[in-house]
């Protein structure tokens, strides 16, 4: 007792844990978005230059995957932990330095996929990423006073026995990617099935566990594992979603001013020959109104996921998948608007619609999914949302707010194919977009006031 | 009562908010770092080159500071308030929306600050800003289920008072700015003098409270008003210099690999000209060397931060101040790194030493500060500690831990006097110092077990 008051809550790791996997998870994208531009300036048409770059967009695509799967990893670990000791804060320092330099890893491998020392690179910094975590569990575990109150309670025997799964569910991955490095070695192609075996990591887990629980006797409930329901059945509390969807938001908003600030800036040198420095502004105009169109839709893509995670109590595995795909998308924001901003304006050729619809279309994927999380969290009211958010009513509402970005991205998308459509029509549309929403707020307020 | 459930707790815009100031006063650096280098390798000596950008170091530091003292704003107004309600997260977004667009109109105006629009720009951005934070302050006032309890029970004749004074308080900055824009048109000198006025807000706003409480008869209670013992008395929560300063680590953390991202992984045309991977990346190895230490440099010094402030209560102004300049200093981090991994092995010039002394010379200011929030914290034991925290044992090891940087990088300064360090010394130093904290911590651990 006497070192109790050494104990930290919790919180401040895994709050300072949640904002660097958002930023590693995001900030891939920076250096795309400029090489994006370039390659395509060098071509005449914007989607030859998109499909120069479109390796990379993938990449980013995955490397975001293998992030947010290792944040999901690190949540799952913490859930068990209520307070911290100086040996867990330092494990966790270690395990977000790999997170760090899994960017970098990946970006390796990537560039160089038959070379077994980028395999080694990538898979030595995961397998050692997966020993800090285990660490983290084996020290928290064998440490009462460390763990959630309702842990700590249970007899030794099943602590033991949750100590076994929990390390098996850390372990599958690292182990297998230690086994690719000799492997690739020999040969490039089985390191790389075995790379890919471990993206199946939930089904290996769930089916060993099964057949553990089946040979132990207890058939009808290792069955049950088996049983896709558990994608629905299995909740956990939103408290790091939230977070980690704070900081993803936060700085892809941030991302679109670095850009101007580097590029918009115009030098002393230029203002004496090319005249003002109101009219080297007016040049600029279509990037400030594509910066501030980006800008209120990153904000209010963020609004809806507070008011929607507002309502919602508890999370399952699909929500949690929607709400990674609805970032994944959204971190492709800082890109369209730079390709809005510096292509847009052309309305004399097609790049201006491609470019629209590009913005367009990445609006549309990175909010439907946020409707994808409203309904998963609808079809199972009873443990998903908030007691005070059973009301018909405001569930309708949350539905309405969640369809604007959905709709109208999608039609600015199709008319694009019909009329050419300056960039300052999307980006005006999304400002007034705020208008629509203090608009639905308002009817709100005043349907209540009806019914009362 | 029945609009009660629309209410949600403030901690998530809070959050949000921090995010995003943090990141914005965090990102101006990164353009820095990389210009920073490219100028100095035009230039033969590492000193001069620092003398050409020595402009824009400061500049960074000046915006750093105007994004912390709205930050700091904002921490004040927020912290009146219990829940917001969509109004209030609509108008936190648009404060938002200026906080990433100051670093622009800064940069701007710190290029042409002769131009009366740049100012104007300048000025505008804050002012509206200002405005923001105005209307979320009326709209929680005139609304007691938002306020803080002890906020909402006070009579309606005191609540009108205090708004009044806060009023003045969000306002005095703005408008200031706003009487600078037509001003710059006459003279921008005057306007900048307005500008500079402006730095002297809190200054101006203690001596105001002073004479109207004066002029109200209460002359006891406004000559205490500016007595500089305020600067120790006033004390608020620390939840969101945690959450700041958080964010802030975070991001310079992962800045220094969006660096290693870009410019060192080897084209796949490069290899076959220069030979295998492996000797690729060993040609890489200053520059990963010096990643592993800045980057366990930053997280120690979190770590640091979070040990320190577990045990910290409330801060006051003093204390807060000193946190900003500890930020600040960390903020520099990324800059050195890359002149450390770029120069610090070219050790037959004097460029090596140079790069060495500045890395030392950056974490030990940046350390230094750390340890003046603990001095300041210890000598107010009663009012800003926890309880738990009054054990002498416990607050001499704090303070030990926080020496050990100051000492290692001064030491490691002197040296580099002396004879010419290679980089490789001061990271493998970096590097080896978490052996230092862990051996630290067993020594505590041995000496508390000895006293009992």
């Amino acid at each position: 007792m006497a070192r109790e008051h050494h104990l930290a809550p919790s919180e401040r790791s895994q709050a300072y844990a949640d904002a660097i996997f958002a930023i590693v998870a995001t900030i891939m994208i920076v250096p795309l978005s400029g090489e994006a531009v370039r390659e395509i300036a060098e071509n005449e048409n914007l989607l030859d230059g998109i499909g120069e770059i479109w390796f990379k967009l993938v990449v980013y695509a995955l490397s975001f995957g293998l992030v947010s799967s290792t944040w999901d990893l690190h949540a799952w670990v913490f859930r068990m932990i209520e307070k911290v000791n100086e040996t867990i804060v330092l494990l966790n320092l270690g395990v977000l330095m790999l997170a760090t330099f899994l960017p970098y890893a990946f970006l390796m491998f990537a560039e160089h996929p038959r070379e077994p020392l980028a395999v080694a690179l990538f898979s030595g910094c995961v397998a050692i990423q997966g020993f800090f975590m285990l660490a983290i569990l084996w020290h928290a575990s064998s440490r009462p006073n460390l763990l959630k109150k309702e842990l700590a309670q249970q007899g030794t025997e099943k602590m033991k026995s949750l100590r076994t799964r929990a390390t098996i569910r850390v372990l599958i991955r690292p182990v297998i990617y230690l086994i690719a490095i000799p492997v690739s070695y020999g040969s490039v192609e089985v390191a790389w099935a075995l790379l890919v075996l471990a993206v199946l990591k939930p089904v290996l887990y769930t089916v060993g566990d099964a057949i553990v629980q089946c040979a132990r006797g207890n058939v009808k409930s290792g069955t049950k594992l088996l049983k896709l329901s558990r994608l629905y059945s299995e909740t956990s509390d939103v408290v790091r979603t939230n977070a980690y969807s704070d900081g993803f938001y936060a700085i892809v908003a941030t991302l679109i001013i670095l850009d101007i600030c580097v590029n918009n800036v115009p030098a002393t040198g230029l203002l004496d020959i090319h005249g003002t420095l109101a009219e080297a502004l007016a040049r600029d105009a279509d990037v400030f109104l594509s910066y501030a169109g980006t800008f209120v839709t990153i904000c209010l893509l963020w609004y809806l996921h507070h008011s929607m995670f507002y309502l919602i109590r508890a999370q399952n595995s699909l929500l949690l998948t929607f709400n990674k795909l609805a970032l994944l998308f959204a971190g492709y924001l800082p890109i369209v608007f730079k390709l809005t901003g510096e292509f847009g304006h052309l309305v004399r050729n097609q790049n201006s619609s491609v470019a629209v619809q590009l913005n367009s279309g990445t609006v549309f994927m990175a909010s439907i999914w946020l409707l994808a999380i409203w309904i998963t969290a609808m079809s199972k009211k009873s443990e998903l949302l908030r007691p005070s958010a059973h009301n018909i009513h405001d569930c309708i509402f949350m539905f309405l707010n969640l369809l604007i970005y959905p709709i109208v991205s999608l039609v600015i998308f199709c008319v694009c194919f019909a009329v050419p459509v300056p960039s300052a029509v999307i980006n005006g549309a999304q400002i007034a977009l705020i208008a629509v929403f203090i608009l639905l707020k308002l009817l709100r307020n005043w349907t209540q006031r009806c019914v009362r």
